[in-house]
């Protein structure tokens, strides 16, 4: 495994591997890599000859009342995850290397965005759609893989690819869970040991509208008022939003139909916790 | 020589030969070639294993009042143009190929804009920007050919490939010119008898500036203003921009040093003509 910090060397060096006929999987994240990541680079792994990790705290997509300075950062943990999974390249490049000058060009994610977390984060994906275009004309990659957790920045994702024909086949990973069901995320840790026993509520009221729908149901309000109520009824947190929408437009509909996404976000007192489900129907 | 319309086929096509180690150069355009653009196939010829013309009117990049609709386009004369430079692919889409759907993503050129051309144009770079984007994803190509007589374009695409790190050479070819000076240009043929006589003026005032640089002269407003009296001295057409401006940055500067460009539009009866000279110091 190599850990590459500049451009020119990354492209020398895949150039070379590419030429030779090999394929190029790759995973783009911010570091502090968990099971979520695990399974992503697993799945990069089983699926192409070379594997790409990429390591970069990307600023531009952080708010300016966010924690871009404060996000949790560890190369080294970072590194022997990534060893252990078989990571051929780390391309770990400094903030400067990757914004060498103020942008003449911007980015602008026009739909998909003003929903879930999405909404209350205005410019967030405008920065993701920056980042991602960039590595990807760095790294080149046959694939690219993205954790379901945020089916949101997946259909974002989606979008830009198709809008700007970029030559990369997307991959989306199932969300990995805890054997409860809880997906897994390092903010789990801060839940308090009651709240830890509350939390797989969040996936069982996902299962149970699965559920409704399969029996039938077809009216996305009476889907979410039996998720509000068993939310309400099993744990503390507080509902920040619980939407069905069609997937990946997001848009709001009045029957089921398709394909769609319910998607949740609970705010316990020491962590805020997302999880969706994608069904098509 | 074999048209494409689909960027399936054309995606098909060009793998098998980058494969085989093909290098590939790429000439965007649309159409209506004239010798300036045959000036860019035959660098591309020079340089590449395997020549693409794209031939795109592309709408987004008009205005809401300019000629998109008349926008003159002769498929079968471009053929044989670009039969005889040795082209090897010509990508000529539907407009329903290369929009299927409505943007999701926009992009925006927030500098090297609103000066020369570009300012009475709002939008139009944004439009270019989007196009060649997407070209460069489809094609892929190695290299990529740009006249000079559009310097502003070239200058807006610099920024393009170097803000998105896309992975294409950018080789800007200098303007074709008459024999008498006057840049090769389809509307040209637009000037009356007269018009056409005076219209060498155009480059002979750049090249009058560009001595009185190398005699020493730094003030951007002295060069201008012999450029103005010799046109109006030389020819009935109306200045429509004189600008000397950091190149290729486009901004305006005090004293004259580094590379800078000197831009002009001069509007006759039939014909709006642009020329510009890029000088380094």
């Amino acid at each position: 495994m190599k850990i590459v910090r500049e451009i020119s060397s990354l492209r020398e060096s895949l150039k070379e591997k590419r030429k030779n006929g090999a394929t190029i999987g790759f995973v783009p994240t911010m570091g502090f890599l968990h099971e979520g990541h695990q399974s992503l680079l697993k799945k990069a792994r089983e699926e192409n000859d070379i594997v790409v990790l990429s390591v970069f705290v990307n600023p531009i997509q952080f708010g300016p009342n966010e924690d871009f300075e404060t996000y949790p950062r560890d190369i080294e943990r970072d590194e022997k995850v990534a060893g252990d999974a078989g990571v051929d390249f780390i391309f770990y490049p400094a903030v400067e290397e990757m914004y060498p000058n103020e942008a003449a060009v911007s980015l602008t994610v026009k739909a998909r965005t003003n929903v879930l977390c999405g909404a209350k984060r205005p410019g967030h994906f405008d920065g993701v759609a920056v980042v991602l275009t960039k590595l990807f004309n760095i790294v080149q990659p046959d694939k690219a893989y993205f954790g379901l957790k945020d089916a949101q920045q997946v259909a974002v994702i989606h979008s830009l690819v198709e809008d700007f024909n970029i030559p990369v086949n997307i991959v989306p990973v199932p969300t990995v869970r805890e054997e409860d069901g809880l997906a897994k995320s390092s903010r789990n840790v801060y839940l308090t040991e009651e709240e830890r026993q509350q939390a797989p509520a969040i996936y069982k009221s996902l299962q149970h509208a699965e559920q409704l729908i399969e029996n039938g149901e077809r009216n996305p309000e009476n889907i979410l008022a039996s998720i509000r109520e068993e939310l309400t009824r099993s744990t503390g947190g507080e509902i920040d939003y619980a939407e069905l929408l069609s997937y990946p437009e997001l848009k709001k509909i009045e029957n089921i139909h398709g394909k769609i996404i319910i998607a949740l976000a609970v705010k316990f007192s020491g962590a805020r916790l997302i999880d969706n489900l994608i069904i098509e129907i």
